[in-house]
């Protein structure tokens, strides 16, 4: 049985005798003397063989090879004094090797060398075909090692600070699309009728409360069928909790509780005691998003009231329409950021960046070091120097800034502004990549406008409580809603619940449900709020970006053992594969998609 | 905000303020006095109104209903020493409601009382459609405060105790049909394919195992869509462990520490320091089955090599096909069970038992207070004296025993006998209800013949290493696996797995997998072996049933928050359900079911 992991041993375990099991990060073969690194979970520690000091296991440290698997038994020795390795953590010791023993050997071609992977680049296909390889590397193994660490936390917070208890929610349970699109399951017993993989315990853990569970948690896997961009997965884990008897502050505070004691365990790092908050109409207003990085400035100016009449038809006529003129106000701009990048065209990747949020065009005002403004001719024409001197003192410019305009509907001037926002704050190095800002974002819109199906949609779900002084009229109101943003992204999200039911049903009408749908999708919320519901709210957060933040990964499929691809598939198994069509009968369903159907996939 | 939960209160709380939530187990009005019950999670503390004391709250308290939520703010007072109620533990006393406020009420009929459900028999179907305030009951509570705990002290004892990491493994996964059926999934984004939900995460597990992660765990929402039986759930959730680089009886040892742990911490009960190991040979042989209560005795006795030759057929031919003669003695079954219950009819309850395990007849063989033997006539006029004397000594029987006799196939022999063995057991009240037998069942066969598909089939799983000294003849081999057995009931099962390529190779072709067929499933498990795959085992346990057992509670609902019933259907949602017609256009699937085949359901 083995006695220590390989990363425990230090120089004060001189003289022991050890057992390690593990594989071989690298052997060396330094003429009559042959050292192997042997690696797991823990660590690397140094093991040496040869013929003189170790003559029982010299011939088969020769044989030996890069990730076999090997039990040695061992004496732990200070190393001679050249040959201290001060990078490595047990660099002070080796191990003489008095029994070695050969586990499993590598029988192919490795696709890759574990040992070198954290520094070369290996191609993500590769890495996912072999997942149970790329899992060995360092870098991996010290992903998963944080997640499981994220977690322990959470919960050890949760259950020991906080009396919150932990409850199951059924995977198997019904479709109820709204917003994203279900994963459904043939139900074989029920034939015709469908189970849904669940997009998130929403509706079991508000039962919960009408249970008097008070205080619920639970790590919960969601899935949506959406079509996936690259930081989603079809599966995801989110740390899921609902409360009763809170107010919204208390559930802000609580959780602020929870983010300061989980980065100060994983990463030492002190939050401040609260949060800085920030409502939806402030933070569209000032940054152009509802997830504002606020690790720097840059803010956005509406400038819409000082151009409504202005000559330049693309300024007054997107205000006539009902939209807006902004401002982004680069200070230095006018030096760092040429022509070319605000104009279409190859260089003009500035441009680009705001058609990417739906502008048509990127107007600019530069102001000279003398004070005086340069644009083009249509805009400058159009100013007078009183106006000139209004805009330069609304944007806060200064010579040697540089302003960005974005005139149209309000959503794509916000959209574009806040893309360049962004591009340009990473650009100029306004951003610390060691600050961390978390940030609430509260009074959400109760509802935004789906074009598609002409019909108000619930920003966050039909469940969110308005407002109290916005009832009235459900149809502009806001939302006791509160997103957590961490340096841009959004963390995690949560709200107070509607607990009568009359108003449960004034918002599923504002949402274009009829009665009978109501009735049919959410009877069993609407009857359950009949019988002595708590006033909730939770909140629920999502993990595998949470782990990939702390981890320091762009890729949300770092952070996860076995991801899926951007394509929906499993590289490792090949999921999802075709089945029997003895298991499609049994379950009473069809393939309706033909191979030669391949143009509609 | 909430000072403390109801249950907490005490004595030494007297003249404290504090400030509750909960709802109104039940009131009392006694003539200008009332009562409240508040009821929390935590407990039930007594609220009193009246108008002298509490004048600003009486009028509320008149018209609160049970069930009713609140929120009161009041003095805790010591009770008069004549209503003090010691089977409360906040019968010392009562609160003074100073403010009141009214949460929210019921507004339609209760379909049960809550506070009387524990008493009175609440209809099954109704507890699950009103599951929410089903699990408002005072049992339901506990249950699932126990799962909780279960679940928490499992986890923190292979952290903190074992070094075990938890990692999450797939839900989308692959169809790999092997035992079980597979609920599947159909894929959008890969239309004609289908993920499988997984019946355990079995290889998953094992790629973390050659990934080097040493000690994994997770708490496995794992899917079967068998046909349900009494304690089967479609989804179930198990304790999942896989570890490398331990024996067979390191592994037992580690599971027999945490065992006890459990037990000591949620239930205050020493388990012994190791279990009894049997084999599943010696299983079969003595209890007829591989999962004994071995709470009490009623051993089986093979007395085939004695009967070969009887000139009674039913013994001698059932040898002579290759089957068995089985004895269950009973000590006192001469005066307890008569005749007719043996025998087929409508008293026959011993003989329907039997005949549930396969069993045709039942013989049986009286002893007599005088040492004489009654039997039918074909069996004691075809045994001699030396062969009763020789029967006798056997068995162990004694004046007033009952023999019975299984006849026939080794399997029914033995199914029949140990069914009558419980069933006997019981009524006899040689059973302990109070005692914990747990034992280890070792040694199982590799494989068991699958009559209907005509082939071998794994035991436990393909994966599953043989025992070394057998792996010659694989057919017949016995495997490193091991079950845990509780009280005569499964409660988990495991086995060190294979790790070479070429042994893998050959169990597939042993269940009949050719070498496409492996490659297509398995491909990846057979390339992983080839890269330095260690040694390793693992086990899993069913959560579920250890909370029933744990709970005292005869159905595993019980210990579920929102199970699913027999027919795989969820009460409360009314799950599965029919889904719109473009969510099956989306994915290219169709249903075959028509509504007029209903004879095939």
């Amino acid at each position: 049985m083995r006695t220590h992991y390989c990363g425990e041993l230090r120089g004060d375990h001189s003289g022991q005798t050890v057992t390690l099991f593990g594989w071989i990060d690298r052997r060396r073969d330094h003429g009559g003397v042959i050292f192997l690194d042997l690696r797991d979970r823990n660590g690397i520690v140094q093991i040496v063989s040869d013929p003189e000091r170790t003559p029982e296991t010299y011939s088969l440290a020769e044989d030996i090879r890069n990730e076999y698997v090997i039990k040695v038994q061992g004496r732990v020795s200070p190393r001679p004094e050249d040959s201290l390795n001060p990078n490595l953590p047990t660099g002070e010791v080796e191990i003489y090797a008095d029994q070695l023993e050969l586990l499993n050997s590598v029988q192919k071609q490795m696709p890759f060398q574990v040992a070198a992977a954290d520094t070369e680049s290996v191609k993500e296909e590769l890495r996912l075909k072999y997942r149970y390889l790329d899992l060995r590397r360092d870098r991996m193994q010290k992903n998963m090692l944080l997640r499981h660490q994220i977690i322990k936390t959470l919960r050890r917070f949760l259950e020991d600070q906080q009396q919150f208890i932990e409850i199951e929610t059924p995977i198997l349970t019904r479709s109820t699309p709204e917003g994203a699109r279900d994963y459904l399951v043939p139900s074989r017993a029920n034939p015709g009728e469908w189970f849904a993989l669940p997009q998130s315990p929403q509706l079991f853990k508000q039962m919960l409360m009408v249970s008097g569970f008070d205080r619920y948690y639970q790590i919960a896997r969601c899935f949506r069928d959406e079509d996936l961009r690259a930081d989603r997965q079809p599966e995801f884990t989110q740390l899921d909790m609902e409360m009763s008897f809170m107010s919204q502050d208390e559930i802000i505070a609580l959780n602020e509780q929870m983010m300061r004691h989980l980065f100060k365990t994983v990463k030492g790092v002190d939050l401040p005691e609260t949060f800085p908050q920030i409502t939806y109409a402030n933070a569209m207003d000032r940054y152009g998003t509802d997830r504002p990085d606020t690790r720097f400035g840059l803010e956005l100016v509406d400038v819409s009231d000082l151009l409504h009449d202005s000559g330049f038809k693309v300024f007054s006529g997107a205000i006539k329409q009902g939209g807006t003129v902004k401002v982004l106000p680069v200070p230095n701009g006018n030096d760092a950021i040429s022509n070319v990048r605000i104009k279409p065209g190859k260089s003009g990747d500035l441009f680009r960046e705001a058609a990417e949020g739906g502008a048509k065009g990127l107007a600019y005002i530069r102001v000279r070091e003398d004070g005086g403004i340069d644009s083009i001719g249509a805009i400058k024409d159009n100013l007078s120097p009183k106006r000139t001197a209004e805009l330069l003192e609304r944007t806060g410019a200064k010579p040697g800034h540089l302003l960005l305009f974005g005139a149209g509907p309000t959503e794509i001037v916000n959209a574009s502004l806040a893309r360049l926002r962004l591009a340009i704050g990473q650009e100029m190095g306004l951003i610390d990549p060691d600050q961390i800002n978390l940030l609430w974002v509260t009074d959400f819109p109760m509802f935004e406008w789906n074009a598609d199906e002409k019909r108000l949609e619930a920003i966050h779900h039909p469940f969110t409580a308005p407002l109290p002084e916005d009832q009235e009229d459900l149809k502009t109101a806001r939302a006791q809603a509160y997103d957590l943003v961490y340096n841009g992204l959004e963390l995690g999200g949560g709200s107070l619940r509607i607990y009568q039911a009359d108003l449960q049903e004034k918002v599923f009408e504002a949402i274009g449900l009829s009665d009978e749908e109501a009735q049919d999708k959410f009877g069993f919320l609407l009857e359950a709020f009949k019988y002595g519901t708590p006033p909730h709210g939770g909140i629920a957060f999502g993990i595998d970006r949470l782990v990939m933040l702390l981890a320091g990964e762009q890729s949300i499929r770092d952070a996860i053992a076995f991801p899926k691809t951007q394509q929906a598939r499993c590289l490792l198994t090949q999921a999802p594969s075709t089945v029997d069509s003895k298991q499609l009968q049994e379950l009473y369903i069809a393939s309706t998609y033909e191979a030669d159907n391949e143009s509609t996939k």
